[in-house]
């Protein structure tokens, strides 16, 4: 049943990505196994480069610039591979729609490590394990029942999400165990769909009103920039908790660390407006507030997931079949995304 | 199909917990829909109290002092419920087993709770969540994969379990979505239960080798007291995790110190050796640990449930039926328990 | 942490079951290593084998006649395994519990293959699978649609269990990925402890008539018997399935087949009043009925691991540690149990 | 966050569905409510038809002839739905990927209800349901062990899957609480992905071998018609089981009745080269074989999803966001897909 297969051209330049992070011996073996592989490290795509080295090749891997003059010059182009983790602007969408022409992103192999971070996040919000051992360290502790004043419990809570992505759905069978009640709103998904996940499909108002958790995992695109701010916080209950996971911007993040600092709520953040945050910013001294340095995702173990992603649907591809493991760019939506591009990983 | 009910006399004497605590509104009218219910606070529970109130009770509801001198003053007594926690040495259990008097323990209501701070615990040994925070407060922290140097997931980890009662029998499904290879030793326990449960039944030794993290949740019993100690943390990998939760009795506590101190293990405990912990104690210093103050069961959401349970069980009782809810005394284990009584809850 | 354990005495004489259908090698290997093992097959305990090789027992296997005279000559006498399957009046109960001799049963190995013979019936009853075989075995089905217009899918039905015992609870997780809604009518247990199983605790009427899919196995008691019949059967809903794997006692077996035959319901039966079933009886010719001649638990993967149960609780029990693996006797219960024995298994 | 929303133009000609088996009352005002809808049933789309009424469309559903020569003519056409199931020739797929035209199919209705009837029949294999039934009607039957010697049970069984597309996905879940080793070969899947649905990516042959049931859920394309045969089946195990729910085509029935009735496993199946089946085919007669008459998937309450799924993903296109409920057409496989129209359904 395989499809007989002839040899690819596969180019590879994963800056800001360093190859060796991302590709173990056994993956650099796959591809070889599909074709000629030609790696480049160290530099951009230079002009006579792509002309020596990517107007033939069928697969690419990288995020270098690929406007349309480009792709016109590159005919047995069959899928480009974004190994960085966001769909960006570098590329000519539109083209290779019209060209059928594949533009992935390995950004699944993000979503259990922000998944995993995101629960630890909300159980520590909830059960004041990082409040606990901050106030041993200044000798304040209080004990049992006297240290849960404020505590809650997930289970069989009311939990909602704010986006049910490919991270909103790597965290929802993390919750299952606890018998949660999952509201989730996402404006991109039919309530239908909602359900197949075992989550009820409310609007973003009453996520914020009915859940003593809310999780926020939503992307940022050119729509939703700083949707949630002061009039939303305020719809959340007292005494609640917030995860922020995916972008800060998001949300308003004076307006979050004011709600915090009064109260209103608790909140675990992974992500901030600047990073490295300022040293005088004001979120290092709020209360009711866990920081964490953007590592939700960013773990060794899924980084080495990515080559293995790409090798994968690689495969596929080189078949004559379609890829199922990478995220696929969407004529409709692949523009409105607005992540900015990692520093260095 | 309901058996039929002969009013019961029930006394309830809580100390050192109260019954508001514990018992809602309707908790105590379902005990009272069972018969006379004779309600006992602030202070011990006299001779004189005991020939007026308790002595033609056929349901007991405290820990107060049941000796067989007592005891067989009570004719019609089936069921005397701990309402505390723990099987404490407060009464004659030989008598009551001869006398097929049950007794029980509400002490199943911690087991969620309990199992959701140890999971919170080892995410956050694990993925470093409040080192983060640590870090941030003082203006040290580092972002991304730098912050991540050490971290592991929990996301197809081998895991350990010391314990499989009804903490670790929680504690199973909440790593369940995880994807972990779960290794477990309870001596009480045959390898076949163990594997009904989806975990291995291993040794000791293999536990502890074999593991990225640890979860200790071994009641203490006459037998087990410090059995992990200098040797047992030496088994351990470096780079691993261990999380306690169940008593610190079972620990050589200043050597589980010494090994978190330089760093072979990271360590996230929930009890002490002395509680308050004195303010000069070491823990309070050392590195890679994360302490929480007793506050892995102590939730009032558990707190409520001892009066459901309680109350449920009674009411099987009154109908000529096996309770179900609460944890039943063994004849064979009861007495090598040494869990210590409660201060005040 | 191993209790240090005395070479015990095993008496072991399963009749009507055989040695050699329970136990294979390494079981018997394993009791073996406990102590003396002497096994009786092929005829009675009769009172000189007795005197010469039970009354020194510390465990039983069998279930031969133990009324008191006899079981007051055990004194070493610690537990007492039932490997048919069913608590028979055959042993002095309450002499039993006097003397914290535990008795148990391993019915627990029938749970599995039951549950799994439930579901394929329940699947059968709703999808019409027999039905549909039947018909091409003489030319009248219909295809499609056309097949189908009875049929109705598990998926998010409504589903009762009468009983939630050992069957019922095996049932659960099967029916759990088909999102069905769950009523369980099941007088010997609490809601609060039904609702832990993620089902509803509701009456009986409710189970019959808010059901799509009735599953019985409720097992017969002296106060339960014939409890299921023609008012009762005239509750549920028409069209609906109803699935009998426990005992037929427990319902009015010719009002069964009289809604099965006029098509108020659907029917799956694995029981009947007399096994073998006349010749001449009518429910050979009843229509909307599937007929299973008590094969659900009698499978030879179950009987194989009936000597496993007792062999792992008799090394606990061995090693003064309370079994885990059968089923203990309940003093308020075991005398309410009216199952009959099996005929040779 | 919702997008704006321009009147759309929706031209629907189910056929040979019928608009009221698909739409319910609700679904037809949630299309209305995007725009103007034109209903066309009872005759084939014409020239003149298209012209007044198609041209102009931005969704289609219906499974019409939509060559390049019309498809140009539809300039404002985004998507068009196949509501009968699957992906045919009717459509010029290659002008609508070049135009970003959407070309989806509504068969997810059907994973579900054909996983049931899998799971139905393979337990029906395993452990002989309809074989007991059958018996009873002529007298034939035997009890208990002796009903059983040829059944085996599912729990913790090797269970291969041949074909892990949307049916086999459906199946998996199913088959979890059972303890399955779940072997998968789907020549279309990598391992990531196989194993990432927790079963094992393994050859062809070691399904076969491996396996004591295999379910064949494998879509017919170009490439794989009768690619289970003769040789394939004398790589199952004696006493196995085969269940075959997708297409007849995908095997040599010949050789599949053959090794039926010769015992060397047993056999359900819902399909056949030729519905209906003649009065006097073989099959009607062969032993070891259960026939159902393709009744896994046409189900009354599956069919009415078609229209739920259909207007859920053209409200999101409608709103500039790309499908999510229907399947997509890839421009890798779609021509390969050689799936017959349904009859009438």
């Amino acid at each position: 049943m395989p499809n007989s297969i002839m040899p690819k051209r596969i180019f590879l330049a994963p800056e800001p990505r360093a190859v060796r992070d991302i590709f173990d011996q056994s993956d650099v073996e796959r591809l070889r196994a599909l074709g000629d592989v030609y790696i480049h490290e160290g530099g951009p795509v230079t002009d006579s480069l792509f002309d020596d080295k990517v107007a033939n090749a069928d697969i690419i891997m990288g995020q270098f610039d690929l406007p349309e003059a480009r792709l016109k010059r590159i005919p047995s182009l069959r899928a480009v591979f974004n190994v960085e983790g966001n769909f960006l602007p570098n590329i000519d969408y539109d083209y290779c729609f019209r060209n059928s022409i594949r533009v992935l992103s390995t950004s699944p192999v993000f979503a259990e490590p922000v998944a995993e971070a995101a629960l630890g996040m909300a159980i520590d919000v909830a059960r004041g394990i990082s409040k606990s051992d901050r106030q041993f360290r200044d000798g304040s502790e209080e004990y049992g029942l006297a240290a849960n004043v404020d505590a809650f419990s997930l289970y069989r809570q009311d939990v909602g999400l704010i986006g049910l992505g490919d991270l909103g759905k790597a965290i929802v069978p993390l919750l299952r165990p606890f018998g949660c009640r999952i509201r989730a709103y996402d404006p991109w998904l039919p309530a239908q769909y909602v359900r197949s996940l075992g989550c009820e499909s409310v609007s973003l108002d009453e996520v914020l009103k009915r859940s003593r958790l809310v999780i926020v995992v939503a992307g940022v695109t050119s729509q939703n920039q700083g949707f949630l701010g002061q009039q939303e916080f305020a719809l959340m209950q007292k005494g609640s908790g917030l995860v922020l996971v995916s972008r800060a911007a998001v949300v308003d993040f004076d307006a979050l660390l004011d709600f915090a600092d009064r109260g209103h709520f608790r909140v675990a953040t992974d992500v901030f407006p600047e990073e490295p945050l300022p040293a005088s910013h004001r979120a290092r001294r709020t209360r009711n507030l866990i920081l964490c340095a953007h590592q939700a995702g960013a773990l060794d173990a899924a980084i080495r997931q990515i080559g293995k992603l790409a090798v994968g649907d690689a495969e596929l591809i080189a078949r004559g079949l379609p890829p199922v493991l990478c995220k696929l760019a969407q004529p409709e939506t692949v523009k409105l995304l607005r992540s900015k591009p990692i520093d260095k990983s």
